[in-house]
């Protein structure tokens, strides 16, 4: 508890990359092209948001790191496989990651296709591949939960509503709908597994700790597409104004920059208020809750 | 045991289907369009020899069929997914599946690519979702030889070795090693998965079915390019001779029709052999082995 919030947020993406490294098969391995690219899209940069998540997470219940290791590689390789596949060029067709070019432009096309399939099944062997918990029945509901949080009424379906909703007019309510589920999902199954590698808690508990998963994960999207809107390419490492150029709807497009701010503030609050009955620990995840508003990238 | 292997067969996919159309979710739930293509992906075609197998796997040790559907589904999922990435643009670029317009084709790119990934997903969704063994530990270790199965590692290595090898000449060792990798590890563990379902065996019986499964898992895979190089559209369901126009290395091309057809014959009898030991309970399997090796289609 004694180290700085900067201390222990460079601590954990330390040994997250590190954690992530030894998940991986080598690119020494056959096949060795998909390897090499598989650890390209995951290994060497991002914020890793998530696995900071999961282990401020752990951090409520006391989890061990080796176990909120293994759940933050698992969702890591979640939302890498699907920043692969997004930037493809049926999809978004972005050239820029991560300060990097993307798997299909440094690699090829169909490559960028097989790690992003690799990359989710990796996940699931990995979070199969150990313990996380202390009993297996609750292990296989952990799994379960990360299924549904990527999968088709997850993540993945937000991505669809996010393709169906290219050049239309969301109300605010529809543009939450699809954000709870395209980012919100896989950010909010980040704290509930982290807390779920620890001693049990009650279930009053779990659900307000769900819902503060859930005002992270939209507070988190508010931000982002404020970033967009303002930040430039170099700063954020991935091509800026993208969303206004794909004629996205945003919080922004539809809020204004000034109420989307409001909003970021008045979630923010929401979340910390949720927290407090936790006392010490939920240091981190409030600690986590502020930088998340603060980001510049 | 009365049913004839035929009236077993029919009744297998049958139930299939029908566990099918259960597992995934309903095409009136959001996201509508993404439900609507991962049903008409999996569901009306295929010949469920996945499913088969698993339920021949079942046999052998008296496994609950309500928990055999649960494990062909996951599979039966994961080979539908990739049947939708092989056949998009990037890839094999094919427009021609189980006699129907392709996924990409009936819907669009962006959707094939969201609907592989999802699949993918539901599939371990629905193997941690239910029982489909008496011990948790064990289910969680199905989990992961599915992940093994379908991974960089299995299937997924295998398409991946497959892209590498395009207008290359291939020793028979490298031909095989790549199809144990990208038909092969799918079939192997349709049995093995199958197998674990019902009572347990000792590991000089497991090992046994495992290499049955090897087998057989390649054997389906010469006779496919047998049927390849000699069937037509009509018949196949999925567009003909294209190993040959892709410049694919084949057993066909490797060595020619005639010895093809011996090694299939080999295999067969090998596969046969090492099932007599089981009596009874491997009658299925046995019929199945047969099946695949006579099969037009």
């Amino acid at each position: 508890m004694s180290a700085t919030f900067s201390q222990w947020m460079g601590d954990i993406q330390q040994r997250t990359e590190s954690a992530l490294d030894r998940a991986l098969p080598g690119a020494d391995i056959a096949p060795t092209r998909l390897h090499d690219a598989m650890r390209y899209a995951v290994l060497g940069g991002g914020k890793r948001v998530r696995p900071l998540l999961v282990h401020a997470g752990g951090q409520l219940t006391g989890a061990a790191p080796e176990r909120l290791d293994r759940v933050a590689c698992a969702i890591e390789m979640i939302h890498a496989y699907s920043l692969v596949h997004d930037d493809m060029p049926c999809m978004d067709d972005d050239v820029l990651r991560r300060g990097k070019p993307t798997v299909h432009v440094e690699y090829d096309e169909a490559t960028a296709l097989l790690v992003g399939d690799a990359l989710q099944t990796q996940a699931f062997l990995h979070l199969a591949d150990g313990a996380v918990c202390d009993d297996p029945q609750r292990q296989i509901a952990m799994i379960r939960q990360l299924a549904q949080a990527s999968g088709s009424r997850g993540m993945c379906g937000g991505q669809a509503i996010d393709l169906g909703s290219v050049g239309q007019q969301l109300t605010l309510p529809e543009l939450e709908f699809m954000h709870i589920h395209k980012t919100g999902a896989l950010i909010r199954a980040s704290i509930n597994l982290g807390v779920q590698c620890g001693r049990s808690l009650d279930e009053a508990q779990m659900a307000s700790l769900d819902h503060v998963g859930k005002v992270i994960g939209l507070l988190f999207q508010v931000v982002d597409d404020i970033l967009d809107a303002e930040a430039d390419t170099a700063t954020l490492g991935k091509t800026a104004g993208k969303d206004a150029a794909n004629d996205k709807p945003t919080y922004v497009s539809l809020l204004g920059v000034t109420r989307a701010r409001e909003l970021a503030e008045e979630m923010c609050q929401e979340a910390l208020d949720r927290l407090a009955p936790f006392g010490d620990s939920s240091q981190r995840l409030a600690e986590l809750t502020r930088f998340i508003i603060r980001r510049q990238f």
